[in-house]
């Protein structure tokens, strides 16, 4: 077992990463405060892992723990499902001293995340992240909330786990495509700022796909690592951390326009990642072979490399627009200075955005 | 105008205090950071004070200003009003740096506060408390949220706002009623940790009453100097500042019982430190004229000094014991070693707990 420690002063956490982790009694207690614990999961991650993340907590003897199933699914990222923690939690007189796990993906950990950051204004909270996507991404960084229908996790916290457990042996049930859309996640942290990690990747990318455990626990490390830098470096936001939502701005408005759920949000953002490339080749930042093979990765990790054509160049302006990277009426893009070299830029071309808005299948080729 | 410096590291802030301060232009522009603030009030508040401060924020010509009236009372202190502030925050499309101003009272300010915290996981927050109790109270010490049907501010956040402005003008349009329940909290400073303030409050709790606006600034300036101190030591409810719920385990139980808003909340907080002292009484921890000198304070402040006679000794332990302030299931009581010296315990002899549940109309009387 792995095992990587999130700087964040009082706030710093462990993250555990293996395979097997889940099964394996005692990693969690020392990050449980009190006697009582709620489990929140979903009804596909239950039937699979549950059972499995009980008898694990149980075995010291000590723990009073309860679960909740709710519903899967980037629909049920809301207000309304946040408020079926707080009642379990309130029904079941949980207090303060109650820690929450969250086992399932990103959805699970965003909105569990969430209520343990506001039940008594703050409980102890452990992620259990069972995606790919979850276990490089939003279990590191303290992003939690829930969606608006105007917008994405427009409603939230910045709140840090006590512990994060990564069990790499449960991506083996994760769908080809759920896999594929963690590996955008994966290759975001190769183009942003790590080139050596990048021609890794080219190199492996076939064997990630293929469930190769050994290099998807090297991946989910390397990926953990990076974002730690990064967020420890600015954990609420203020400026580089904006570099890890290479890919976001686009990709935002593509799963906007498309309503939650139907493009995955690792599709999203690899859509969103070749439109990044794309504007930054046509400002003359990076080659049109860089350009170009930043999509052929992309395509080979098996993701969407265009929009879908029914989004208008005006659709997407106005999506953008209404995002939470907006400041001051200005949107800032995250763009490529080179492959691993990632910028913020606000002042963009309105010609070079609108070509990039419109190239469609000819993104990234010259 | 008085300012004092709530000191919290990267989140200090200030608080302004005095008479006129609303209609004043210039105060509030420096801690507004973008150019769009969105201010919330109450249909109460609204028709008295909301032109004056809209006309005091656009004196400078640089802000677009939007307001919201939302219903006032307790009742409405939910999280389907939190979610009107939302949709107005998204429909006017007001982006990560806008600024939420609360103007109104407790239920105004910690709602519109939790508003502040979770929207795009937080944004700059100003007060602006227009009752006494908001004034020496919520509006120190970053407390915000909504309540459950299950328990009082069950669902929140401690979230700093950017500056506090108390106008001392505005409480000669309180009703009697509550700057009486505001002075609850006033003499609730000086019985936990400021003999002299106690003292003081014993000469003047007429003038107070009468409205007399020198000792209003007064008791205002020492009661947020006095929660200030308390909080820098203890920002996030550790330790001592628990202190500051003198009153609260009892007040919060005689509230739920009686359905929000039937007993204000320093009504319920004041019949809670007689109970308080008359506990401390009969453990041997004050003397009988100790008792009585608190209560007859709280009784000259036209306050209640008994709970409602249909509340049971079973009603009490188990309202008191789904308290945020239980600690692994065990009801923590704040109590009186001496008048202006209160301590935190949570082993209460049984049998004088019962004997204070039950006392009625002998509270404090030996």
């Amino acid at each position: 077992m792995l095992k990587l420690d999130v700087e964040l002063g009082e706030r710093s956490y462990p993250i555990l990463i293996g395979p097997g982790l889940l099964a394996q009694p005692g990693l969690l207690e020392p990050h449980i405060k009190g006697s009582r614990v709620l489990v929140v999961t979903n009804d596909v991650v239950a039937p699979l892992y549950l059972d499995t993340l009980l008898t694990s907590l149980q075995a010291g003897g000590n723990l009073q723990v309860d679960s909740l199933v709710l519903p899967d699914g980037e629909h049920t990222k809301t207000l309304a499902t946040l408020q079926l923690i707080y009642d379990e939690l309130l029904s079941q007189r949980h207090d303060r001293s109650t820690t929450l796990i969250a086992l399932g993906g990103g959805v699970t950990g965003d909105i569990t995340g969430f209520a343990a950051a506001t039940y008594q204004r703050g409980v102890n909270f452990i992620q259990v992240p069972t995606t790919l996507l979850s276990q490089v991404d939003s279990s590191v960084g303290g992003k939690t909330g829930v969606n608006h229908p105007l917008g994405k996790n427009m409603i939230g916290a910045f709140y840090q786990p006590q512990c994060v457990l990564a069990d790499i042996a449960v991506l083996s049930s994760l769908p080809v495509r759920e896999l594929q859309a963690g590996l955008a996640e994966v290759i975001k942290y190769g183009l942003l700022g790590n080139h050596a990690f990048l021609v890794w990747l080219e190199q492996h990318v076939e064997a990630l796909l293929a469930g190769d455990a050994d290099l998807l626990t090297q991946a989910v490390k390397i990926c953990c690592e990076e974002k730690a830098r990064i967020v420890a470096a600015d954990e609420r936001e203020g400026g580089q951390r904006a570099l890890l939502n290479l890919g976001h701005t686009f990709g935002h408005a593509i799963e906007s326009a498309m309503g939650y759920g139907n493009w995955l949000h690792g599709e999203a953002v690899a859509t969103g990642m070749v439109m990044a490339a794309d504007l930054s080749w046509r400002l003359g930042w990076i080659s049109a072979e860089d350009a170009a093979r930043s999509r052929a990765l992309i395509a080979r990790a098996g993701l969407p490399v265009r929009p879908p054509p029914q989004i208008t160049a005006e659709q997407f302006m106005s999506l953008m627009s209404v995002d939470k990277k907006v400041q001051s009426g200005k949107i800032r893009f995250i763009l490529l200075r080179g492959l691993g070299d990632a910028v913020i830029e606000s002042d963009i071309d309105p010609a070079m955005l609108q070509q990039t808005l419109t190239a469609g299948e000819t993104l990234c080729r010259s």
